[in-house]
């Protein structure tokens, strides 16, 4: 098989495979709302009643009629009764009539006849001492003078004011979170607001992990000489998990055509989308193509990836879903599982607002060429370059390639990110500011 | 008590809480490798032995002595017999004397006698119809002649070129992954690489989570007529998980002194941290505070922080245990969550290496005014102002500010992030690039 005659841009690449890949439902399970976190939203959720579903205080103050305190002043201050404090968690059993109030909390409910709550700052008690004469010139103010009052207002309030409507926050019926949410604390939060302690979510996409190469063995045994411990099983695991997959290991394959056809014709039907991640020799590269085209219609998409690392990359659909072929090398393989693996998931997890990448500006250490026209994603470890502020505060960083001979895993162990090289530049200059996509 | 009287900047305020925080190493326990994803190591991870264990070629080739090759080029180029082919997964049985090379393959182990490799691009197979005279006359610039050539070879390579060597990669006994390393999926395929499929991590710290409010019930109830769910309890306990903590919920106290206090007690017996939700009322904070100062020494550092939303945050430590008295609104208690509960959970876990926040720069939407002093911080949905390059490239956003009237859950559920306003700044300009921190 001709190899990489014409190499595909990351981009394009990654297009062509969701373009191919059928707009298919996910899977639904029913879970408790409080193990919901990271877990993707199947449906819209909508509210089953109004939020608030009460009429409530925002401040601590004194519920009231709001014609009672127009006109009030600090120079000619208004005056009610008060008639009660709403107790916190019950309706009150008193109601506000003309010329009364009552004292109420934040989050109180407001009795019956208030409209509206002024602040505590605006108000005082009244000394029970105060001349009845200085009082009666003060209440001569107000539309309703009051008998013997407890309150003294200095301030107008509007009606509404301080109070939260009934469905103000949340109407009856609205939508209050899209089929495709990922579920954070706020959402949690959300739901437990509204009673909802269970939720259907989409079900974790299996992911099956095909390991291949005569010279790997599991990491539980100790290799001989010319053997390596399989790593991409595991690290391609850990990322198929933090992404919201479920990973399914098949374990390694020797490179032998039929064993290989046999267990990826098991893991496609089993999963809903398969990785390889071949040896790194060309011959082991072309064995993995050949068995994804037996598996199915329209095979391989994309062979060949103008990207480092990465450039042997394999994309393919078969029978409607996703099949990647991973170069063999450890950090290309993550790397190139982060460019194309990450997004087949978010789409079979039926992800619909797909966060930006986390990332971090910093100013690159050393001048790093690249070949016009190809991507280059490259290791970096971020330096402060003064001590870090604790919360928030601009962040100077310093982003130092990692290189490593042989882009050993633990290369990408050392790394804090990757930084991303267009491939219209021919490189990056050191002291030039670049976006450090964080790896986590 | 008095309130609010200095209060302090989120900054100095979390450093206080901090500097009090005794340095106490955090409980161990032995996990499985692969179930390790975002755990805290432990303890340096020492590499049991060398890798590569041993010398490796990193190209498809041929392996050979390198002093065979010295003169060859494209006009004059070297000959040399094939003695084999290097098996995958195993030593060769065959040795590489002057004059002989081997076919390898990437990630084969180098055969004795050979010190480099060619690669392939470099080679061609002889085609044994060759006339022996112009054989011949190349062979003339070799060192060691050799009959009947199998490869000629057009170029020259130094010794160890395309070669890893033992323990090139890490040495036997090197620290590979420092203590308080968060494990991501490298660290864990970097682990598997040595066989170490067994970690000692740091236990979750315990996060105790106590409600109160007399009109606080459970989500799993309907809640009477001046009563609402709990919302806290669950957004914070979804907080303390991605955070890397175990929450354990201690219900809804209600508002009783006595209560409270045993409730309190008995959290900070079980747990390593103890976070309160009351409510939002003055005079159940104030009881918060109280709850909190019978609980040890040395009690209450900061009742008040000059941040918005947020201002009535406590933060005391107690019998050397942090003690966080949160906000009773469910977006002020999940944004200063963020800026204090993490942070502590964090050194819990000796977690040594902070990643950055994640963030996006983006445009604000709008104009925020904002108090010099305060900091201030603003929830914000992210809109692309350009359709989304799928991987990677300028990704342009606007920040559009969610404004909630009363700060409900589901106005930070809409929130894709958190804008800073600095305390040095009376706000920000709409059109203004901001740093958004993003919400996980």
């Amino acid at each position: 098989m001709p190899e990489f005659l014409l190499l595909s841009r990351p981009t394009e690449a990654l297009h062509t495979l969701l373009r191919a890949l059928p707009d298919k439902a996910p899977g639904i399970e029913e879970i408790e709302t409080s193990n919901g976190l990271g877990r993707v939203l199947s449906g819209d959720v909508h509210s089953p009643h109004p939020l608030p579903e009460f009429p409530r205080s925002t401040v601590d103050g004194y519920a009231l009629k709001a014609r009672d305190t127009f006109g009030a002043s600090e120079a000619i201050p208004g005056y009610l009764n008060q008639v009660g404090e709403v107790p916190m968690g019950d309706a009150s059993k008193f109601s506000i009539s003309p010329g009364t109030c009552a004292l109420i909390h934040t989050g109180g409910m407001l009795p019956d006849g208030a409209d509206s709550v002024i602040m505590l700052e605006y108000t005082q008690l009244v000394h029970k001492g105060d001349s009845t004469k200085n009082i009666e010139r003060k209440l001569s103010t107000l539309k309703l003078p009051v008998e013997n009052p407890d309150v003294e207002i200095v301030r107008p309030v509007a009606e509404g004011e301080n109070v939260i409507r009934i469905g103000e926050d949340v109407a009856e019926g609205q939508v209050v979170l899209k089929r495709g949410t990922r579920l954070r604390p706020a959402e949690i939060g959300g739901c437990m607001a509204l009673g909802l302690t269970r939720l259907q979510v989409s079900s974790k996409p299996l992911i099956g992990i095909i390991s291949t190469g005569d010279e790997v063995v599991p990491p539980y045994q100790n290799p001989h000489p010319g053997q390596v411990r399989d790593v991409n099983s595991y690290s391609l695991a850990a990322l198929v998990e933090k992404s919201g997959g479920k990973p399914v290991l098949y374990g390694i394959i020797p490179d032998t055509l039929d064993l290989l056809k046999k267990a990826a014709r098991k893991a496609l039907v089993d999963c809903e989308a398969v990785v390889f991640t071949a040896g790194s020799s060309a011959s082991a590269r072309d064995m993995t193509a050949q068995v994804i085209n037996s598996l199915g219609a329209p095979g391989v998409l994309v062979h060949g990836v103008n990207v480092r690392p990465g450039k042997p990359t394999i994309l393919a659909v078969c029978n409607g879903k996703a099949v990647i072929g991973l170069p063999g090398n450890p950090v290309s393989a993550l790397v190139i599982a982060e460019l194309f693996v990450i997004p087949v998931i978010q789409k079979l997890l039926g992800l619909n607002n797909v966060p930006p990448r986390p990332s971090i500006r910093a100013k690159i250490a050393v001048n790093i060429p690249s070949q016009a026209g190809r991507e280059d994603w490259v290791a970096v470890r971020l330096v402060p370059t003064a001590p870090l502020p604790l919360s928030g505060g601009v962040e100077n960083w310093i982003a130092e390639p990692v290189f490593g001979k042989s882009n050993l895993i633990f290369s990408l162990a050392a790394a804090d990110g990757l930084v991303r090289i267009s491939p219209e530049t021919t490189g990056i200059t050191a002291g030039e500011t670049v976006e450090v996509q964080l790896l986590d």
